[in-house]
């Protein structure tokens, strides 16, 4: 295994420098066999760093994305980084996830497009984009992807492993699949299964994209005017939007104002006016459109749609009786997407088994986005946990 | 005024009879204004009747339905009936609107697809369908052509006017703009305004038909293959019926159960493979295209969107200070859609002004849907609601 500068794929073109963002390779003489029973090959994982890795190689920390994620967690806009760390405020000196103590690792989840290998990235056989080719992965194929860059980083044990989302899937799986390699967890608005609810918005999502015409069955990089299916991804995006965000603070922010940079009909009412909120959501699926490739949306949705930790492991109390490690799961009272009873199931499943584990609310009208911007009360919990970690597991 | 059976349009064929359907049809020889500004010629309204009127004509009630409803809120499949009432069991001698004792009338709404003019009836012009020529209709629309409809069957004061969801929205509308025509009223699982997270759930379900090229503009009546915007309208519809129902039900009903009538794979998992809820959506949005127009879908959806009693009424308060008769306002605890906190609000808003109204919360996981699926209670809340109403009233 080595590390090397690989073009970057997806939304990215080719020799386009992104900085700070570091690729790992892997896969290149054998396979890397998936759980889902199909392989890929010369897999790249993209990743950042922050801090410095101690001389005992123990103060490491992994933080997992969400699905949109990538693995700029942290740092200013730069060439090729548009926008700021999607957890800025969280990691860096003197933070709550503190690099000048811990050596901070964030990866570009298997199957994004981000610079990680995805559906936008190049077939090994043809250099062309895999599209339709690409083949399921789910979030144990993410963590056992992460744990190859975490061998070749030369880190046995993470001092943490740490994620909101679908990061906490992935947190939840590190914990399983390799219980001697982390020290700690924290998975945050998270759950140990999908529910039939969050597997039914996924899918009404896939739906729409498979509605547009533009998606051709997932091969539609080569379309030869260069459009593809953003109408499809924008409204499987708008549709994640609503289950994000809250009830109270869609009605606190947009109430029931007209889209304010449209045009207001003089008198009577059109079909086609906007309210305020679909101004936003609008917005917020045309932004996604921008960044963020329609495949690498699927394939990850379905990922998480088919997050069970108990499959194939005489199901989730088995599962989760591996996790032996202290714990920090952490709800948003206003979660509608994962509902606080998620994380207080697990915070059971694992004190049932003697693993200590702390539950956490945070108090934010915000829902499922409150891990995102509620960063102080994320931090205030994270900050001692990691702290108490560190005393009593090092 | 007149009533005369018309050719049905929408959903049914010209010509095929439908059980019990009857139809009153108005402005011939003036056109009908609408709140939004446009204007309908030639209007037909199907509606149904149950029970007798009586000498003093003041046992009337009338019964409003919701978005996919239509006028058929109760009896046996019959010819053109290719379902059971929507409310069977709730209407009926004995049953809690009690036909032995009430003349019963529900209408299919302005707009809708079920017997009354909506965008695929034909225009008067040129006897080709509106399509995207129908104009904006809105919950105050619904309820004026009622109201011509009352003023046809000889009902000046209805007894109660109830309903749930849209019907509700309908309920209000009759309170406020014909304070004097209502003697009780009963707006259940239903709210004063749209809130911000409900148009955007509608907004969503518009985009994806929109996004149907099959939809074209509206106007896909006359494809020459018979073909329209059905991929669109179901994953409309798959949105909606999330809304409907509730996490808790979802999870127990479901769970992560793959789609029991798919092939399974022998081993692995495929992109495509569903879960068994993504089946039941699939099932709810392809059933609804065999019944319902997607042009009414969206000119409903619309009309649900701009629901404000207060708009143009200097506010919510001040126009629901207009309503003056006993109201019972019904909630569920598990509405996701409609929040109980919608209809504490109307009964706070009632109150507030010296207007009696009574609260009354169904215990049911079901979420919207329960005031559909959990007859048994809302039927022992209307009931004796109905018999004060009777006595205090008459």
């Amino acid at each position: 295994m080595h590390a090397e500068v690989l073009p970057v794929t997806g939304a990215w073109r080719p020799g386009d420098p992104v900085a700070d963002r570091r690729f790992f390779r892997f896969a290149t003489d054998r396979p890397f066999v998936l759980d889902g029973g199909g392989q890929l090959r010369d897999v790249t994982i993209a990743y950042e760093t922050w801090g410095q890795l101690d001389d005992s190689r123990s103060n490491a920390i992994l933080i997992c994305h969400a699905w949109t994620g990538d693995a700029h967690a942290a740092g200013a806009v730069a060439p090729g980084q548009p926008t700021p760390g999607w957890w800025e405020g969280m990691i860096g000196p003197g933070l709550p996830i503190d690099t000048d103590r811990y050596f901070v690792v964030c990866t570009n989840v298997l199957g994004g497009c981000q610079g990680s290998t995805g559906p936008a990235s190049p077939h090994p056989d043809d250099g062309r984009p895999y599209g339709s080719r690409f083949p399921v992965v789910t979030i144990r194929d993410m963590v056992r992807a992460q744990a190859r860059l975490s061998d070749h980083l030369g880190i046995d044990t993470w001092a943490s492993v740490i994620g909101g989302s679908m990061g906490g899937m992935q947190v939840l799986e590190w914990a399983i699949t390799y219980p001697q390699r982390v020290r700690s967890i924290a998975p945050i608005a998270t759950c140990a299964y999908a529910t039939a609810q969050q597997i039914a918005w996924g899918a009404i999502g896939r739906r729409a994209i498979r509605l547009d015409p533009k998606w051709r069955g997932g091969d539609y990089y080569d379309a030869a005017d260069g459009d593809g299916p953003w109408e499809g991804l924008a409204i499987a995006r708008m549709l994640a939007q609503v289950t994000f965000r809250s009830d109270n603070v869609f009605s606190e922010k947009f109430g029931r104002e007209l889209a304010k940079n449209d045009p207001h009909p003089e008198h009577g009412l059109d079909l086609w006016q906007r309210f305020e909120v679909e101004s936003y959501l609008d917005y917020h699926g045309d932004k996604l459109v921008q960044r963020f490739d329609t495949n690498s949306y699927i394939i990850i949705g379905k990922a998480m749609d088919l997050h069970d930790v108990g499959r194939g492991r005489n199901g989730v109390e088995a599962a989760m009786s591996r996790v032996k490690v202290p714990t920090l799961t952490i709800g948003i009272w206003s979660d509608i997407l994962y509902p606080s009873y998620q994380q207080k199931e697990i915070r059971e499943l694992l004190v049932s088994n003697g693993t200590p584990c702390e539950y956490v609310e945070i108090d934010s009208p915000h829902g499922h986005d409150a891990f995102l911007l509620s960063k102080d009360q994320v931090g205030a919990a994270l900050g001692p946990f990691l702290d108490d970690v560190v005393k009593t597991t090092r």
